[in-house]
């Protein structure tokens, strides 16, 4: 048997991220492996296991089944296979789970390595707030408007309003499902999911017809890692799943991100965590990610300003003066300038700035505030 | 003409933070600087600026006048001199502002340097949000009641709510003022002025009677800094003077931090600044504060932790038989090895302890999960 159709059965017979069969995979061929099990060998202890799935495998059927249903199986040495999650390879486990994927099973027109070119996972609690599914949707239209792939995981909350803010400016977006790409999970996201297969891409280790399970979302969240470049976090509670998503973007040396929200909002909780003590950055709009995860230098984002005002140019001197000016009873120069506490022939000087820039008005008795500006800090 | 006379009738002379006369008066005293001024004598180019207020200067008096009105003078020398704002005096001068204080006009029961032996200044945008006010109160509050000192500036929004969250509780509470103690700037703050220089303290380095500028407002932020082991911004938009007040914190080697808030917030734009590009520790609660500015290990907040669940002890194996025992129909040992991936003889044992923990029931045709419990990631 090829490698191509034991990693089509291997995908079918263990759980995904079973980090035993990922290394004995890489040390003795997925062929070596899958011959082994299916003669009721074992090999570094996952026999047992795949035991009770063994019978009634057929791998070249499974394949057949999903090419009909517009599903492909993509695996290491396809011109497709992106190269980023080979870093799952020498990645630490998290939780037990671990190693690159045998193969990813995916549907939807975009080529998975061109689309992880340059990609950013947006992700965050299912529980979201208004504001925090807001914010994931203007990011990932931001994002998507820049021909970044937004990567996600289809959940409610956060997910969807990532996956929908891509959609909304037909930018790519790939969801990575914890079950089989054929099913909708949460079903809710039925349309969802077809039109992200339509334009964008779905993506699953497991085969078609697998359900979701705990050990699958937590080996789901280290693709949603591994596939994109940084990983931004926009909520999370204190045992959000987005939190697992975080830790396995840091194991992979992805940047990781946080947007911050109210400390009064449990949903921003996880965030501000990230921020706090695992180095995430904090950022605020799609420039700031873009500036993060692009090659160093090659893009930077604009400076927040505030509003310019006429005094922005004055001299420190200058500006004395003008706090010295009085708004309604004219003052006269020696008067100014003891207010002011700088030297009288320093003054007039400042007195004739200040009246070109508009900002003071000369009366019979001095000098006044001109009626536009206002004083304050 | 002693030293603290001298300090009075320069700091009426001066405006506060002039960097000139505060290194003479470091190096040639107090009384010499202020003889040479009285008697026309350039002194590092300060004579021509204080010319115009030589007039009838009358310290004594003015001393005189303060104590009157229950305002007292606070120089080097005294025991209730505060050690901490020595630390101007070598600090790098911002914005042509910078030093050490001449001494301080305080009104108010406590004792300063007592009152800065433990004290964190919450400063922020004078428009404040509900949001930003709501929580620089309760941080003020929750500093006030682990007896640490509340300093701000009694402006609006932010610097009122900080020193109200410290009244409440009848925490120690500091207003550094830009104009005399004996001014109520601004002045629908008459009360709360009134009330924090009864039971806190009102501090200035203007001798009564002075109005407020803006250098002296830039000069008084430097005093904030200092007075605190750190400073608090809550919110701040691109051009607010607490970002001043901000930097003052981090030449001064300071412990910075700052109140994220919503992304969509401007007055949080200059906070979340703060955290990303200045090195601002991020907080979201007074523990995050009293950890941060007292000694290494002496407070430590309590990590924020999610609801516990009874899943929460299950080893991964346990989770993944939980995850395959179905809702409604009862499924046998050998599904339930086979839905999880797992080896049939491991699953009596894990789906014992499951029983146990009330997770799962057994129903005559085998295993389903009990009724209380919830799926999901």
């Amino acid at each position: 048997m090829n490698d191509r159709l034991a990693r089509v059965a291997l995908s079918r017979l263990s759980e995904p991220g079973d980090v035993r069969l990922a290394a004995v995979v890489d040390r003795m061929g997925a062929a070596t492996v899958y011959r082994m099990l299916r003669d009721e060998q074992d090999v570094a202890g996952v026999y047992t296991d795949v035991a009770a799935r063994l019978r009634g495998l057929d791998p070249q059927r499974d394949l057949d089944e999903a090419s009909a249903q517009g599903i492909r199986f993509v695996c290491p040495g396809d011109a497709e296979w992106p190269p980023p999650v080979e870093d799952l390879r020498t990645a630490e486990p998290l939780q037990q789970r671990g190693g690159a994927p045998l193969g990813l099973w995916v549907k939807g027109p975009l080529r998975l390595v061109e689309a992880c070119h340059r990609a950013v996972a947006v992700v965050g609690s299912r529980s979201a707030t208004t504001y925090g599914a807001g914010v994931a949707s203007d990011l990932a239209a931001h994002l998507g408007e820049s021909g970044t792939t937004v990567v996600s995981g289809a959940a409610f909350g956060i997910d969807q309003a990532a996956h929908r803010g891509a959609l909304a400016v037909k930018g790519p977006t790939v969801a990575v499902l914890a079950c089989g790409v054929d099913r909708a999970y949460p079903s809710a996201h039925r349309n969802l999911l077809e039109y992200i297969a339509d334009t964008g891409m779905v993506v699953s280790e497991l085969p078609p017809g697998c359900a979701p399970t705990r050990v699958r979302f937590l080996a789901r969240n280290r693709l949603i890692a591994a596939l994109a470049q940084g990983t931004v976090v926009v909520e999370a509670a204190a045992r959000s799943g987005a939190l697992n998503t975080a830790n396995w973007a840091s194991r992979l040396n992805r940047v990781l991100m946080g947007v911050p929200g109210p400390v009064t909002s449990a949903p921003s909780e996880g965030v501000h965590e990230l921020i706090r003590s695992r180095g995430a950055a904090l950022v605020t709009r799609g420039e700031d990610v873009l500036e993060l995860v692009s090659p160093s230098g090659s893009f930077l984002a604009e400076p927040l300003r505030g509003p310019v005002r006429p005094e922005d140019d004055l001299t420190d001197r200058e500006r004395q003066v003008l706090d010295a000016v009085p708004v309604a009873m004219p003052a006269c120069l020696d008067s100014l300038a003891r207010t002011a506490g700088i030297a009288v022939r320093e003054v007039p000087a400042a007195v004739q700035r200040l009246l070109q820039l508009g900002l003071v008005e000369q009366a019979p008795a001095g000098w006044r505030r001109a009626p536009t500006t206002a004083g304050g800090e």
